[in-house]
């Protein structure tokens, strides 16, 4: 008798149709949105003095994103037949509006990443409740889309973030790494859905042109595919991997995901679903797990 | 004549029954003790304002390891017969209860951690024995069972400790990486052993969700058991493996140490044991190394 | 319809006679221009005192670039027929004129990369001037050619830089990671064309002695390679890849360069130009790429 | 016509008898010579108070390279014939004194790393001295031969330590990484060799514990080992790399080292040297490279 909540029966179908495991991409759409000067990339941190209020060199590192990264990035998603989340930061979105729309009209999800590259967790409630407000209208003007789905800078977020996207709306959150499937906890009495996130299958985290090569990233990710689909087997499984637009989509990136996808998409019963198709999906669903407990 | 201390002798039997090598597996349960900002983890550090009290997305990344890492590991240890030292940390043990009598009833050993995440090599002698004390307490309460055996906030412990370990009853510390077998230190002149510990078959040292696979976890710890197996025919060699509860609890991690004991297994003579085993073996040995000198 | 500006077509020849991909090295010529002290290497940093003027076994290894490094790098371009863009820091070149003399005898590029190793992104418009104009003037009073390219310290520009190459007759910079192509921009209402560097192919970043090997780098490259050459196929493509005196010019990473000079040679249609000439191509060619937005 | 300096000549030979590649192993014996808090290692650093006088976690993975390490390494250096040279700290030697004349029983070389674990680059010159003084007599008291070649702490030296060496009648030292085949510089108007390191066949700078595999490290000092064997057909070339006590004296690297040793022993015209016969040959071969320029 395990502690553990995940329902186990092989008998069961966890997910809709014949589906065993459900794989759920993120792809940022950050570019553009970055502050002028200081923003983490692999350039060597400096303190620039106050007269100095740009660095554009890093900053073309950035725009590889919207220049070459996400179009190369939407090509492969064609290719297979995947549809992602796009993590919109709003003034990334509206720099580069033609790609928000872009983005959309191949099929996927517009999601809202606050309106710009910039922590939310220190503000008051109120400041916070503007601030999430200006990003949601900036992807809803851009793309025509109102976003139902959050992703805090760096998923960090403040005890009022959960209670206010609730208020406003939206029917998930990704800012949680604790499960490897989604659940439901009660914010204001309600049911709200958490689609939870990695850092481990992060390319951010693992790559960011620094001392992982794209073969790491790949033999990660297919060693946590091969778990995953083995587990599929008897507990409600989801998959989760990031794509940041500079980073998942230089060519030799795209190149090892690529061979990802053709990795797994050989395999019987697996699905690529948006995050908001797999809300949709647990809200309707009497068997979801859910938490109690709100970290 | 080597200046070795270690025993060299390919007729003796270094441990009980047909035992050629034993694997000592250490699993962390420190998951919901951490403290509530500031935590290391895979999170770029921030400097927090002091009105910020928590920092939950990085709550959430501990909170796998009591959600999925955990349950995880124990049926991979089943699935293999490996019975493990756990080392919980008092606070962590009392959040969730149920697991921690999980880990005890599946036949693992409950060893102590302190009783919060925080260093003590810096108290003064009277607030470490409350310390311990406490962390003591915690784990026998939630688990019924008094623990034997300490392992110090990453391994830093202060002069005091030993000392109070053996007048609080332990009978051994982990907190040593200068040996690959079990030895006795004399302690307030009475026999304390020590069960070494390793760093680099740490996953916390080599992982922690960054610049390392899996895969390279993997081909280190076959390379190191390979080199140790060899050995162990004319010495007696114990290899220290840990395994804390949300980084090697990953799907990928467990994939990568489900290879390894699928590999290890394969050789004649190879036993899991728990600490609290080994030291009981050890205090009988009349051939047990001894240091004279205490570091 | 994407809204990469990037034009697509199979028909069409991007690049002159029969050449599908252009790939483009630079090797950066700074050994023995570095500060005598604190400049970034493998070596932990600390904190010298006043009166400690050098750090000589640093130094050292940056000697190892003109000593070893760059006499090596000659001989495997020629062993391949490759010629590069050699970026030489004015007292680097002057502090070793035969080897820099040895470089463009041999047919690379001399181009120019700042009068010392230090940043300009800080300075005034006229103390820039003066900086770029005395580290022109060192390349060409060694070299005797006048370098039209440039590269800034770790591609740090400042608002003026642009306007100030432009001005003194450069026609190009590589200080832009945000292409896979060369592309213009309007500099003082002239084209000037951006050759485009990269992070991700690139030993300092990667290498530099620490936690990544030579293999990694290697297997890095031949995946970028494969996918750009793809790409070469409907789009005009250029993979620019870097090498430091001191870095890629030991004997590991001369044969992982070797080994991808072998490997890619094997392919048709690999051109391996020089920028100048890149740049030559680009301004004479009414297809070439043209970003309205200046980074 | 290379300005390499390095002298190219098929027809002859470059090394005694007929030996085409020299490797020379550097063996650092420096565990028990550490301060006892804030040496750096793989533990995590802290700002320990003031009362806080040693970091016994921390420095019993230090004393692993003189209970484990170095025994170990010593039966992999028998196992192939190799002699390497042990750079010894003089209080690691002085408190192990058994373990250091068994380095020298075993036809091992005992070469000089300062009386304790700190740099001399800032000191005056009478007190570095008697810097060198003390760790001199230290090596000699215990193993009974006065070393001949010296090793700055983090090869940091100051601007008299070459001069100070040859008048206490040092012979070579070995910090500096600008070379791959010894070579000689006047000091004090004398020849006195420099017999170079390296960073990247060094294993403090690429394992040490953390983000870097056995694995790794063998296939980078194998690539090297092959590039260099290649070049030493027409130069001479000498591969130099270092095994610190508690870095590669466990089971894990001991294996890779092992690896190593059986792979390039199959190539005829290897020659592992200690650094002393390195020198006396170089400074009586009328040919060898030659440096005007000191750095």
């Amino acid at each position: 008798m395990t502690p553990s909540p995940a329902p186990r029966d092989a008998k069961r179908n966890f997910w809709p149709d014949d589906i065993r495991l459900v794989i759920s991409i993120s792809m940022q759409f950050e570019a553009g949105g970055q502050p002028l000067k200081g923003t983490d990339s692999p350039f060597p941190k400096v303190d620039f003095p106050a007269h100095v209020m740009s660095d554009p060199g890093a900053n073309t590192w950035f725009a590889y994103g919207y220049r070459e990264g996400i179009p190369r990035m939407l090509d492969l998603w064609d290719k297979h037949g995947v549809k992602v989340t796009s993590h919109m930061i709003g003034e990334a979105a509206m720099k580069h509006p033609a790609l928000a729309r872009e983005i959309v009209a191949r099929g996927h999800e517009a999601a809202a990443h606050g309106p710009r590259w910039s922590s939310q967790y220190a503000l008051s409630k109120d400041d916070e409740r503007r601030f999430i407000a200006e990003g949601t209208r900036m992807v809803e003007e851009v793309t025509g889309k109102r976003p139902s789905g959050y992703n805090c800078n760096w998923m960090r977020r403040s005890p009022n973030t959960l209670s206010l996207l609730q208020e406003m709306g939206y029917l998930y959150h990704i800012d949680d790494l604790s499960r490897d499937e989604p659940f439901i906890e009660l914010v204001n009495g309600k049911d709200f859905v958490v689609v939870p996130y990695t850092l481990r299958n992060n390319d951010i985290l693992l790559v960011e042109g620094r001392y992982y090569s794209p073969d790491q990233f790949l033999s990660q990710i297919k060693r946590e595919f091969d778990a995953m689909y083995e587990e599929a087997g008897f507990r409600r499984r989801m998959m989760s991997i990031s794509a940041h637009d500079r980073i998942s989509g230089s060519p030799q990136m795209v190149s090892a995901w690529d061979e990802f996808l053709t990795y797994v998409r050989r395999k019987p019963g697996i699905a690529f679903m948006r995050k908001d198709d797999i809300v949709r999906f647990a809200l309707n669903r009497p068997d979801i797990l859910r938490e109690p407990e709100t970290i």
